[in-house]
């Protein structure tokens, strides 16, 4: 029984689970997401590859060698509600502060040490968590003990389509994968393109350039959407949460068997 | 389509939603419950008696009167990782801190009012979070202009159920509401009755007595069981669950007309 | 010497104090009370209450039995600056925030413990303190392996009182209980009525009923009373307050016997 | 009526008053004071000199000039908790850390400012709480708009007091104050010296000189007195607490009529 | 005169520095750097280059086209202490919270707004507050109005430098950077080598690798030391810093004339 | 090598520092100091100070006694940013808030505890600061258990320099030390005299009087200057600053040879 629901265990299962269970917590966001799109978009994804992940993470695969075989794995309730502030000046964003969600983290980061939990990864599909996680993962090493991952939910964009390398928001594949997953929450007959185009004209800074920098949706777009949902289809949005799934089911199982070197531990004072 | 889910809406279908529309959070906790029954039970009783309450509140009633009519209401994800505190030394709690979930609510709450919500009923299921929430009830209201209401979901035990009114935790009536529920995640095979009888000596002290008292479950219970869940029935949960729903429903469209007296403001300075 | 003044005992004093004494939390508000009464009103009740009742709960009792024999307490100062933002937008309201006088609890608890006392009851004579009280108590016995008790000031209204439940503030009861303590502060040509008497139209959400709300005392009331002080009498109040006082003299007796049962702790991992 | 008791008067009473009122805020601690005094000894002191000061200042002189006019004040409940983390180490001592006082303190601030306070004078009587108010006399003129003063309650010991400068607690002038004010709360057959005389040794570093320290009582002494009580006489308390209300009567007078000067205030862009 | 040292500014020239000058921002550490390096080595390194990309940002290129023309610059006094906890283990390394590191930010960000200056650029040296600085970009836009820009120190190690890419601290390339700047504070005489190859063996963990990964330096050295500083050369160490200087220099350029679009702002609620 | 700079050493140099060597810390401020002084001049006046002091203390003096022998010193980079609120009106000032620099110093003194150092001496070039590191002075204590002291900057003007005891910032002293040791950075043909005469009318109230007050400068001049540059020489300044580093130096061999008595440490239950 590889695969179990944290949710589901009772107290003394939960005390049971080996000792290198991988703890999954699907980070998503509420957040607008332009007119066609729910609120819960990266919500809904993360769980989806979460749930995909962790079934294919703690398979048995015939003829597997050692390293690559399944793992434990056991799903965490997702975080509903994180980070979004980018979003802010918009209904339907519902979102916590820096300090609020840090504090979240450290919370239960303490809450799982102190179940026996010794490897938490954190599927992230929100990239206004990204940074914020980073910093989480540092924290709860070192204030709990803890193993920790960051593992995106990455749905990387056709090399045509479109978006110039913008398509961060509400665009082609995010719609797809809806289209996918939930296509009845999906309105096609509202979805609108919007790529910041003048964004090209810069060398260092902008999206997967050197330079970060501080942005709200409103600075990038008149309607919230970043990218151009126009072409998204449920075939696309297929393929690209399957190879999610998969990617994210290989690094669970490498999250299970990481370890450190074994040297001896540095000494302060000399 | 009075009822509507938060998360599945857009952005824009948000902002339209009717301005009496009553947002309803389901609170539960994630925190041991005695060997028989998943750290999930009050997260998953407050989801069930929400979905049911929301149902029957947006129905329209043949032939009910107009102040007993169906209403609006939009159901938020549940928030899962509450305070559980009393239950943090069993694996399977995880908690947040009161200053943690203070500021959760907090940021959720003027999220909501950004959002156009003006009325958000807090549905909880889990007593330790009842006083937090209370406070809760007054901070929204004063930072964030909502009009403000803590439902509780109330499951009364039978007057002979030996428990000695205190019941309150993994005892006769959760445990029946779960076998109602979800039967799956409940192991009759280990339910063992713990009642802290010497509670009942105290005429002043004591669960449902005017003098609260500061406990941990460790401090009451050997198991962490405190009641005794031996004599648990589905049937006894369809009751619960319904009735509890029933008067959540009830309650729901009150919170949607309740509205405060029309008198002039008093000012500060005479 | 069973009746102590926790200012008055020097540090070694302190120290010795008998295991079990009950050390004696007075808490109050200063806020507006309307036009006819003082601003520090539940400060001096919580008070005077705390002063006859741990005069009544040290005092031998002839031919009283083990059980209900006469405890040790301490009487601490009253804690004069609470929570009262329900009434902030009143000139003569000093409050401090949740936060703010939940840190001040958690220091207080934590010199206590520190001092060697293990029980503290809580006296409290202001019902916007219950809810973060009640948070208070659990934080405590976490925190500081405080044994905590929370023990309200209750000036029950007479049945015929004509607030229909609703007389929470500067009302019959408290009028009458200043009249008997403070005439001299009371000045009844200014008491005037104001029940919120559309409250009485609601089943589910109110004082009393099983919804709590998000109220200030501006939502209810154009004066900042919540109820009817104009029967109030001095004969009343010496009523209400000796009720008071016993009650709470016989829960402070209790709370000086109180204990968890001696059943072996849980332990975590399995 | 020059002279108001905050906590006495109705919150119309409390918008009334002449808009130079000064709030007059007695400071003082509850703390270990050796084995001869009670803990509330700071706090016994602040609201005796309190007390008369305000007595002294509000009363018309005959014959006074306009600027030595009396002026009016109004006496807010004393702050019974403060920071006393330098006696931390003993039972007795109740405290609060520095960011829960300046929470403390600002809440206050923001209160009186909102009830139409103006001017506010902490009168303090502890020295642990000295650099707090300090960092709170800018804070509460920033964040609120408030005229601020600190006075410290200074009892000067004679220069032939054998104390060597480092009668700080305990000593000589608050055991001869509190012979005067409380003589049934002092013990002097308990009364000891103890005086930190290798500190004499040093040049810059010390009480009173150029370079300040941090230090606990226990640094400093095995019983927590730094100072000699042994000489102590009610006379000279009488002495000291008179002259202390007549320096904090006259400075209160000049509290009320302290204005900045009229010029026009810089802007801040060029 | 277009650069400046914000520092050495008096008020009223702060106030007149042109509308679109880029406030830089040097951030490094102090943390230990293994047994030959400073404990300032990345902070060191943020001064250095900062220094050399400020003035070639600012020089007046000869036949520059508009677009690269120089811009203004004024640099601020470095942010000396930061976030190492993942050197806590070590003397010598001074660290501050991730909540302090936060506040400090925010702090700065408000000042530097109310001071008239629009885009703040941040040139960070230390891997362990990239992270942090990563959620300030966002909460200094949101909150301040600023637009932000992270830019990174980065000194490529070659490809065959035998660090396997884990040559984060200390190796090859800081230790060559400093002997191209400080050569007299480094002592090759104790550099030693210390990589940890067994992250080698991970596909989906690691630096560089989709998967980031919580860590102290203790968790991946015996020494402090992550890579192989034993081959570094001053020379080596000026093609990186100079590399590193100029790529600054031009993202310093097109930081200033960095512009949102012009679209109209999205409003709210429909 | 008595002298060190703690940036330049490496981790394992920081832990063989001498165990009673006192680590210095300059901290000054960058604020507003009218219109002829740059930002930066108590940061460069601390940091002047410091290094000539740092140097004094440290010199082995030709037939000096045990007790006035040098010390160790290990100088640390200065805190930059600090708390000049007084100033926020004015461009030019960035600042920290007194819980920010609270929790820096805080942090500070936890990681200077744990690099194995015992003694931390703060020299304090900005009035503003004062307060708030006099706090720091005993949390640090407490919490780290540091020796602590706190060294003023003191540069006293003559008894003729016609600023009546208000010449607290950019006036004579401040503006002569500027000329000595960055004559570059004044302009002095901006230097104007503001006085603000009025204060001297009061006697209880004001610099250098028993009752301090809360202000900022724009409360005390219309640009920022409280005192008269007008007759501001290098000469002076250069007096100013010897005496001040002279002063601070003799101060710092007492910080490293300061001890508490050895008395036997008070315990807390009796």
């Amino acid at each position: 029984m590889p695969l179990t629901r944290f949710a589901e265990l009772s107290a003394p299962a939960v005390a049971a689970l080996p000792p290198d269970t991988v703890a999954l917590l699907p980070v998503g966001s509420l957040e607008q997401h332009g007119p066609h799109l729910p609120v819960a978009t990266d919500h809904l994804i993360a769980v989806a590859v979460a749930e995909r992940a962790a079934r294919l993470a703690t398979a048995v695969d015939a003829g597997a060698g050692a390293g690559a075989g399944a793992c434990d794995v056991t799903l965490l309730p997702p975080l509903t509600y994180t980070k979004s502030n980018e979003h802010a000046w918009s209904p339907g964003t519902l979102w916590l502060s820096a300090t609020t969600l840090l504090a979240v983290l450290d919370d239960l980061g303490r809450s799982l040490a102190a179940s026996g939990i010794r490897r938490l990864a954190l599927l992230n599909a929100h990239g206004g968590n990204t940074a914020l996680l980073g910093v989480a993962l540092r924290e709860l090493r070192v204030h709990h003990g803890l193993l920790t991952f960051l593992l995106p939910v990455s749905l990387p964009a056709p090399k045509d389509s479109g978006e110039l390398g913008t398509g961060i928001h509400a665009g082609l594949t995010e719609t797809s994968a809806m289209l996918h997953l939930h296509p009845e929450l999906v309105d096609m007959s509202l979805a609108r393109r919007h790529v910041p185009e003048h964004l090209a004209a810069y060398e260092h800074v902008g999206f997967g350039r050197p330079v970060a920098f501080g942005w709200t949706s409103d600075d990038l777009s008149p309607t919230g959407v970043v990218g151009d949902p126009t072409g998204a289809t449920a075939d696309l949005g297929r393929v690209l949460v399957a190879d999610a799934a998969a990617r994210t089911a290989a690094a669970l199982r490498e999250c299970a068997r990481f370890r450190f070197d074994t040297h001896e531990r540095p000494t302060g004072r000399g």
